[in-house]
């Protein structure tokens, strides 16, 4: 970008705004878009908020592929503006009810010289907005390829940022909070190796994007229904602190092919003068489309256990056998192979966690390594890496699930595709009808390494395209979908919610291979959580991975109490007991909460939050009286006052506190907990206080506690 | 490739000759292959005929993505050597019997440096040689890249070449016959227009390529069977006049994905004094894998006719309407548009074909354009282009397939993917299901256009794995494939006999639009139907487009006769009358020969061949002993005297001669032919004459002809 060039560009707009700017607010009057053409025909926004500028005026424009570009030389040939406002109902959610209120700004131009139009559509929420391009049905227009959308987001100041590289294969790093003048020198160090990584700039960042202001206020910049377009990243000019979009290329350098009548996903900047506000906002859920499921009683939250940790730290392995470095599938013949002995998905490991899982009221077990290829099944540039269908010799297909389905329990599903998506995609029905014969109804797909097809990105177009073609497969199956190493969600579940889950974000695993900082889900909530729900994979309760596996030196940074937090702070319908049967045994007592917990909710309240330092959270169970509460925090933990205003006033609760007991720490005292019971109402209020890197978590159930949900 | 290091490898390798070299001959002792090591351990082989060099030392190597490459430091662990005669029957073919006869030669190597293990493996026919590279399973090679295979093919002279350029994306190039040391001058004349094409070097051709010495000698270099490989291309070095292999890359530039055990295609040497031997040859078929179908009863020849030459001429339209410049299958209502009124695949127009091919003894009527999406299916890069599913409002899918079961014809499916390749195998299933409820047998596919996935070539290892899981899908569902715009075949119809045809050639399609020099198909035989059968489409009456279609001012250059002769010229199991019925119907005397032509045989004789000249087959028809005689000669014309020796002993047929009249020329007077009956045995002879850019055909029938198949 030139810089001499945008500078004029602003003189020019500024000029301009007298005669052709154009405003919408919020229904609350506190947030106002303003729009405009500089003199050039190139569309700028600007955002303000309880009257401050928050967003400085901004470039909108796309770059095609081919000549005029929609860049320049526009005339508005129409603005009108419209309200909306409308509650509705997700199939799972953090709240029953979701109101969708907000006040519409269309602009509707067109490219005199040559008769191509663009409108640009604002939606004003009380808490932010959301905008997006549209291209109507057009003769001179019908398609077109996209080279880069250039929206900037001119930021007022040198804002305080939490973000992790921009990257067009993963999304797995750990944040770093910064100044934003600060992200070029810290960004080496922010790449941390990955299974598939393609960085591409010293200031990229990745949306969902938070930062804070020096006056308070918290803005969040994302993106809404990203469909059938390439993911979106943040570049920043770091001089003039404008970061503009930059898209997700193919393999040919191309970042979109557009077919008229079509739209760019929306994209939104959240912003308030209350961190709460932030997590607490359904602007990018009500900016997608509505349920495309009719019916959708079969989708149902899932709390599961698994075999899975002991192959994440190193105990076990996913594989069968050492001896075949070079897997065919359906030549290979793996009954004549010798077993390594630590193959994870034997029966008798499987039926131990079904017998668990039955005992505490889970309902499932996830199966990891259950299927054929896992001995070459990474970075090999494999295309037939796996079927999909067929067990290892040791893994009782139907009888692991006529033994789980005995005791209420279902299997959930595991489809690494290794990226491989041609060969996942030419095994999808046989793999959901599979699923469906034999009584699963969940599946988590894997995309761990470089795409096949070669030069395709984990979250270009191309595989964008893929993920929701498995979700919209899936769900003529009754199936649901926990996508990882997918693109991160921006909201689809609400049009979906058969995606129940995603990773797209550095989970737990990380916790047993190279760690994360301690305030690592202090800000995943404000970030990775916006578009839609994570399978974080909480409930570690041994802490040193050496007591799993003597060769594992790593350790989770965090409190036991904190990772029974995380089941209220981090909201998802698909929630795992992701540690290892042995390790909950010690602590049956705290493992309490994990069984008490729900997935589902009527409502949630954010009492407390602070991006990187601390989240404290209330939720009432769906369909019940009963609250659960967490709270997560930094290495610089946290006391909390809370106030239990959210009861129903004149009842009686009975409150079980989870909390880090005195002397408690991430990193060399983190099993320290102390359980505590007390009856309340909704005028109690409790003072709380999380160790470093700890956390607290709180059942309240009206009268006795259930044992079981 | 740096000029000075090939000479002095050739001087090491002379030096090393008599120390280290291998060698095989042929069952006769005709063809002599030489294998030897240089001083840098680089692999080089040399080949003989009758005593004499035809491929001078020539350095053999793989060029791998990473280090230690396959391309040196080798020494031989071991060779061997093995004798193969073996007698098969082909599904369909040119004969009942063909012999694969050879002596082998494996040479063992080992990169002793690394434990690296690679063979080359020689065949050596009567014919010509086929090798290929082999790569066992081994621990420090279980997986590689192909940056690029260094196979040489060093000519012994500056012989004539039938060549056409070198491309990864099209092969529907017209003929050149130069020099060698001319290809580079003669090059950019040679690269006409096409809907994708990915030229790549001034000396770059295509294989089968067809040279001739100045000694008389016929050589042809190609392949064969091509598997889960990218197709070789040849690029000339001009003053060494040495051809080296050049792979298709794929979109990060890189030419194959290997998993050992594996092993490239064969690549292929034909020689022979007589160019009738080179037309005869069974080499690339015997080198393919046998039949992989268990029960090939279902699969059959067919003769067809269409609905094709009226768009093709353009007349007629595949599209329905002129009103949708932008349709999305599955939304746009095709019942609320106006036709433009030339649909070709309307109701109407397929019942008159339907009645035509019943009348005369078809067996099966293609229909394109039948399925909605062709008003924007071209070069929009558009990914859901077709569903294969949903008819055009006027084609009666179940009413007409009814119809023409009724009449005892079939229809010919259609499957255009616009080479949007993942759209067309989410949708491979279903089509297929559809062809099987309404009873389709045979489908014509399609690729026209830039690949998607973009970046991918039509020739490169992701497309051939393509083309071959349509071809496996299909022989599950009892289809026969007849795939245009897929590469080049390499034989592979020995092994999956469903694939009956391919295009990947200029077709007769072109005479209607560019035109093809009057010697292309006294070129064909010898280069693209090495591979196997080609879907050319011939039996024009009309050569006058503008007859057709005013707007059209295209000519077809060749006589009618000529257009008869192709039938048996071009072999087929796959025969189309591709013209249209109303220009039949002023000849219907030629026409018989179309019907009574057969399309599978028990014998063929190549009676005279020269390359760009003339070609004279003879072939007697499957479970008769009725003979089809056809000639195809260049704009030089041809006369011949062909003696009927091949006929029974003793038994009396009559011969119908479909001649060019004299004054007969492919230009102005393309449609002067007599028809004349006489009397034959085994000892007659036949001296006939074929005009410029003409021929001849001869049906000879044991008593009475019979009218119909």
């Amino acid at each position: 970008m030139n810089t001499k060039k945008i500078l004029s560009a602003f003189v020019a707009v500024t000029m301009a705004l007298t005669a052709m700017a154009v405003e919408q607010q919020s229904p609350d009057g506190n947030v106002v878009v303003r729009v405009e053409l500089n003199s050039q025909g190139t569309p700028f926004y600007q955002v303000f908020y309880k009257g401050a500028e928050i967003i400085r005026p901004s470039r909108l424009g796309i770059e095609l592929a081919e000549e005029n570009s929609l860049m320049d030389a526009f005339r508005i040939n129409k603005t009108s503006t419209s309200t909306f406002d409308e509650t509705w109902q997700p199939v799972w959610g953090e709240q029953r009810d979701i109101r969708n209120h907000y006040n519409e700004l269309l602009v509707e131009m067109e490219k005199a010289s040559n008769g191509r139009f663009m409108n640009l559509r604002f939606r004003v929420y009380d808490d932010g907005v959301g905008f997006r391009y549209e291209f109507p049905l057009q003769k001179f227009l019908p398609y077109f390829v996209v080279k880069e959308e250039h929206t900037e987001f001119a930021m007022t100041g040198d804002h305080t940022a939490w973000w992790i590289p921009g990257d067009y294969d993963t999304q797995e790093y750990d944040y770093t909070e910064s100044r934003l003048t600060e992200i070029r020198s810290l960004m080496r160090d922010a790449i941390s190796p990955n299974a598939s990584q393609t960085p591409f700039s010293e200031t990229g960042v990745q949306t969902a994007l938070q930062l804070k202001t020096a006056d308070g206020l918290y803005i969040n910049i994302h993106e809404a229904a990203l469909v059938d377009y390439s993911c979106m990243h943040l570049n920043l000019d770091d001089e003039k602190l404008v970061f503009t979009s930059h898209l997700t290329p193919d393999a040919k350098g191309n970042m979109a092919y557009m077919q008229t009548p079509c739209q760019t996903p929306w994209r939104t900047i959240m912003v308030s003068d209350d961190a709460r506000d932030i997590l607490a906002s359904n602007l990018i859920l009500n900016l997608n489309e509505p349920c495309k499921i009719e019916d959708t009683s079969w989708i149902k939250p899932v709390k599961y256990v698994g075999v899975w940790w002991e192959m994440i730290n190193g105990r076990n392995e996913w594989s069968y056998t050492n001896e075949l470095p070079s897997v065919k599938i359906g030549e290979t013949d793996y009954t004549k192979v010798k077993p390594h002995g630590r193959h994870g998905a034997n029966n008798e490991n499987v039926r131990r966690y079904i017998d668990f899982a039955a005992q505490h009221g889970f309902d499932q077990v996830l199966v990891e390594g259950w299927n054929i290829g896992w001995e070459d099944w990474f970075a090999k540039s494999k295309d037939y890496v796996f079927d999909f269908q067929t067990p290892y010799p040791d893994f009782d297909l139907k009888g692991l699930n006529d033994y789980a389905h005995a005791k209420g329990i279902r299997l959930m599903m595991h489809h690494e595709t290794s990226a491989s998506t041609r060969n996942y995609e030419r095994h999808l029905e046989a793999a959901y009808q599979l699923m469906n014969r034999y009584g699963y109804n969940s599946v988590k797909s894997g995309y761990v390494g470089n795409i096949i097809p070669r030069g395709e990105h984990h979250y270009g177009q191309w595989m964008n395209n893929h993920y929701l073609y498995c979700i919209k497969e899936a769900a003529k199956h009754h199936i649901m979908v926990n996508a990882h190493e997918a693109v991160r969600p921006t909201g689809l579940c609400r049009t979906w919610p058969n995606l129940i889950g995603n990773e797209a974000a550095r989970g737990t695993e990380y916790e047993a291979t190279n760690g994360s900082k301690p305030f690592h889900t202090t800000i995943l909530p404000f970030t990775r959580l916006q578009g839609g729900p994570m399978d974080y994979t909480p409930g570690i309760f041994e802490m040193d991975m050496w007591k799993n596996n003597p060769s594992n030196p790593n350790h989770v940074n965090s409190t036991l109490a904190r990772q029974l937090a995380l089941y209220v702070t981090m909201y998802s319908p698909l929630q795992m007991a992701a540690d290892e049967i042995e390790n909950y045994e010690p602590h049956m007592d705290a493992f309490q909460f994990i069984k008490d917990v729900a997935v589902d909710w009527d409502d949630s309240r954010y009492l407390e939050a602070e991006p990187g330092r601390y989240i404290v959270v209330a939720r009432k169970a769906k369909g019940t009286n009963n609250w659960f509460v967490g709270c997560t925090a930094s290495e610089h933990g946290h006391t909390s006052t809370i106030k239990l205003n959210f009861l129903d006033p004149g009842k009686k609760y009975v409150a079980t506190v989870y909390a880090d007991a005195k002397g408690a720490h991430y990193k060399d005292n983190p099993q320290a907990y102390v359980i505590s019971k007390r009856e309340v109402n909704s005028k109690s209020s409790l003072k709380l206080t999380a160790a470093p890197g700890g956390g607290y978590a709180i059942s309240i159930f009206e009268n006795t506690p259930a044992r079981h949900r």
